[in-house]
């Protein structure tokens, strides 16, 4: 293609509004340009690499039996209302009313609608397991979308959905899309891991996150050098301590502690280091009060104590609350005597004699031990697992880095087919709710990922399987003729193998070397001086120099160095 | 692809809430699933058509050297506003307020989003000309949905937009997207005709239509078997009557006529022919009242009137207005003594001694001749052509078919870029509105004008260009071992080069084979008894009977044949 008829627009100056190394780079070299505050219009360059990064997408979704559907972005309130997302979903959820009034959502996923389309068709376990798979514009309304198309509230979404009769069905699934998954980001050229994610209320290794490596991603990976264990920080499993203190029980004695209402002030107060003392929290769930002791310098997860309790509903209480319930403010609460029920963590199971509040404003009680003071009602992971603890598989300590979340499988059970009312005979002629998954890949994330990880202080280098041409073919002087003229025989030359994108632009030859390594084509062509001489020069977007090679020689140059 | 893994929910019945043949034929072979009114979910059969009409669409847009891009489906207010059209589009246009109370509609066409990205970045003609493309979900809150995908509110359509310094530059690109349409459609196997339609108030040969000749068609295009002429019905133009009346000018007679309100009416009570009657009808335009008067046969034509007098606004007047302006009931209208302009018809302009109204509720004039009793501001073209009369080319007499509007090529001129403020600097250094021309292709309209035009009375037949699979391969009993054996190794032969459905389900013969005429693959291939003698049965889908071909003369034999 002729680079005067493309839409390129790059910029000669880095933007400043950009907040990402991947959304700066994709507005200098003119791929994306705003409309609104995350809805972006993809411009030529994009669209190539969309089309690439889909084609495999698709590719991998068919070569394990999915089947490719294209569903409606308009959703009838009532089907959300089924689910019980309507409510639920919030502010995110874009919501329209028609001419006559009827109110829609715009599809953020589409769980209700897949669920809703094959209910009326699929009776039978006979019809199982059937996977349907869609690539589409999603649509959800960021309250802070950022970071270019990495948190956009209009995207493209790769969602996949399957249906099952039993779980056997439901695993292999789920172990083919990962599979599927593995190959995808391995042929897109992204640094990836698959960690375990939180799975909501469902829980336990239901679900895994596909996180591209980066410098901005917003989720924190824990990894270890030693295995392949990997896990999103709100997931990672902290593993009880080995060894149990075997101190003797001291006496239990209540102290005066006015102004203490931190544990660190405790700390001080005491003379001891923070890992000798407890924090005591108390969280709202489905069922009531709970009371959480975790050691003093850990922090609470929410997520974890979510898929403890089982509970859809997870929030810490509120001071009133708790005051009305315990009768002491939230510093000073404690285990001993709690009329709420007590959960340890594991850290605490292992400590004696340690401090807690005394359940009076303004007391502590020090030297206090489970079993001989309170009884807990359970013990548990509730806490952050720290750099350098030994990770859940128990192969080595554990490291921090941040990811992009590119994809998700996800084990969704009965959820949507119980609440909709989706239900086959099975092999015994009984009506069973059909066990369903859900995967997805962010398409449009994928590309900033690409750009997150692909790039010199130059600009943007592609990998092969998504690059947007081949061949960057450039005059060097768009008037002199012999120069033109030899670009013109090897533009027709090359393009019969190659998608090529000829700079036929009258600019100047910087101006033209430059754009060529914003927009990273795997490898340069320059058609100068030498031309006459039946020579052209060529580099490949990461070598320091270019070649000087024969145009008769150049498809063959081409192969010989992998270049294209 | 098994069709085991493939959702196609065939129904035995024909649906009887379809009101057109696409629409029962893409229901009945399980292609497509309504999930609000005129909002469908494409099931897989149809997204394999789909992919294979829009790389068709891409490829020829891309031979006239146009780039692709992906354009927002939320627009915000703004840009509709610099328009005009956030009013004057009325209720199709989709409106949807973000969390934060701004508006937003969503796309049912992209001139504004698209002048919007390009003006920034065009400063020059030498950036000119410019065709950028897109394949993109569109919205239309179309008041009664209906024909299945044919008029539907969420669609797919192909849009280009293109940017030119000139009217030569943007005639050359027009002529390149007419001839683009031409092979696309060509290539889809539609029966077309490209037909001069209304542009609105552009008016002129600025647009043409492609129409898909079909009897589901809501638009009446006008040709000849004696030429290529083709226009819709809206824009045919009438050719003034050869022959002007030579009559000798008779007395003008006021009579009275207090119980005619018709033309009917009129005829009758003269014992005359229509063709010797007027019709008298007042129209409002931008520019106040206009008293139109044509043959009491014909019918008067909106878009030839607002093309006329150039006007954004065209509406019959109401009777209270008549009233008031002129004095006289609507039945008694007439050019005598108008105090608004009066204008004629071609025909009208070449009678003598006509009936007109007197302006006088209840009496009418005998024996009116135009230049003695009044004076015309105009003459023009005003009514809709009829079958039989000369068509415009004059190569011979109009004929009536009924056509699907599948494709529109467009001129817009400077509509926009005025509107939108879009100059560019020309050769001489001065701003200068670009020129710009729309092009759009219905892509889910036209995948029901090729089931509107392929299909029996047992179900569709895909052209080979467009068709979902290459080869349907069917066993015809899957508890016989050698069947199902023999099946799976032709299946993974011919799927190396051919795309195959496997129809392994485990349904009656019959069954399959209705589907299978239902799906309609160019070919099918039967393995049944005859597997063991290695024999296979083969049938073109419009072919009466099989034929018996030896399993290693399979692939020959499809070649041969042209299957496949």
């Amino acid at each position: 293609m002729r680079q005067s008829q493309m839409f390129i627009p790059t910029l000669r100056e880095t933007p400043t509004e950009a907040e990402s190394l991947s959304h700066r780079l994709m507005l200098k070299s003119g791929m994306i340009k705003q409309l609104a505050r995350g809805i972006y219009a993809y411009l030529p360059i994009t669209q190539l690499v969309l089309n690439n990064i889909q084609d495999i997408v698709r590719e991998e979704m068919m070569n394990i039996g999915g089947a490719e559907v294209h569903l409606p972005v308009l959703h009838p309130r009532e089907l959300w209302e089924e689910s019980g997302r309507w409510e639920a979903y919030g502010k995110e959820l874009m919501r329209i009313r028609d001419r006559h009034d009827r109110e829609f959502a715009l599809g953020p996923t589409h769980e209700e609608v897949i669920t809703s389309l094959v209910r009326d068709e699929l009776k039978s376990y006979k019809k199982l397991p059937l996977t349907l798979f869609q690539i589409q514009t999603k649509f959800r309304d960021e309250l802070r979308p950022r970071f270019g198309l990495l948190r956009g509230r209009e995207f493209i979404m790769k969602d996949a959905y399957s249906f099952h009769i039993d779980e056997d069905s439901l695993d292999k699934t789920y172990r083919d899309m990962y599979d599927a998954y593995s190959r995808i980001f391995t042929r897109l050229d992204l640094n990836y891991r698959a960690v375990e994610a939180d799975g909501g209320s469902i829980g336990g290794s239901h679900t895994h996150e596909f996180m591209a490596l980066a410098d901005i991603g917003e989720d924190t990976i824990v990894y270890t050098d030693e295995s392949s264990y990997a896990a999103n920080i709100e997931k990672a499993e902290c593993t009880p301590p080995k060894e149990r203190s075997t101190e003797e029980m001291l006496e239990t004695e209540k102290i005066s502690t006015p102004d203490i209402g931190t544990v660190k002030e405790l700390a001080d107060f005491l003379d001891t280091d923070l890992t000798l003392t407890t924090k005591t929290m108390v969280v709202k769930t489905d069922d009531g009060l709970k009371m959480i002791v975790i050691r003093g310098d850990q922090e609470l997860n929410d997520v974890k104590v979510k898929a403890y309790f089982d509970t859809e509903m997870i929030d810490m209480a509120a001071d009133e609350e708790i005051t009305a319930e315990l009768n002491a403010a939230p510093g000073s609460l404690g285990p001993v005597g709690s009329p709420i029920p007590v959960y340890l963590d594991y850290q605490v199971e292992a400590m004696r004699n340690y401090p807690v509040g005394a359940n009076e404003t303004g007391y502590h009680l020090l030297n206090v031990n489970h079993e001989r003071d309170f009884e807990a009602a359970g013990t548990g992971d509730f806490r952050f697992i720290n750099e350098g603890e030994t990770v859940a598989d128990g192969s080595g300590p554990a490291k921090f880095m941040r990811g992009i979340e590119v994809g998700q499988v996800f084990k969704l059970g009965t959820k949507y087919s119980e609440a909709m009312d989706f239900n086959v005979l099975d092999q015994n002629g009984r009506a069973k709710p059909v066990l369903m998954g859900c995967y997805g890949i962010g398409i449009s994330r994928v590309l900033s990922a690409i750009v997150e990880s692909h790039h010199d202080d130059k600009g943007i280098y592609w990998p092969k399987s998504v690059t947007p041409f081949d061949i960057h073919l450039i005059t060097a002087n768009t008037k002199d003729e012999t120069i033109t003229g030899t670009a013109a025989e090897i533009y027709d030359i090359l393009s019969k193998n190659h998608r090529v994108l000829y700079d036929d632009r009258n600019e100047r030859a910087g101006v033209k070397f430059a754009d060529s390594e914003l927009i990273g084509l795997p490898v340069r062509i320059v058609v100068g001086r030498g031309a006459k001489d039946g020579i052209v020069e060529v580099k490949g977007r990461l070598d320091e120099e270019s070649a000087e090679v024969r145009i008769t020689d150049l498809t063959s140059y081409l192969a010989d160095n992998d270049y294209a």
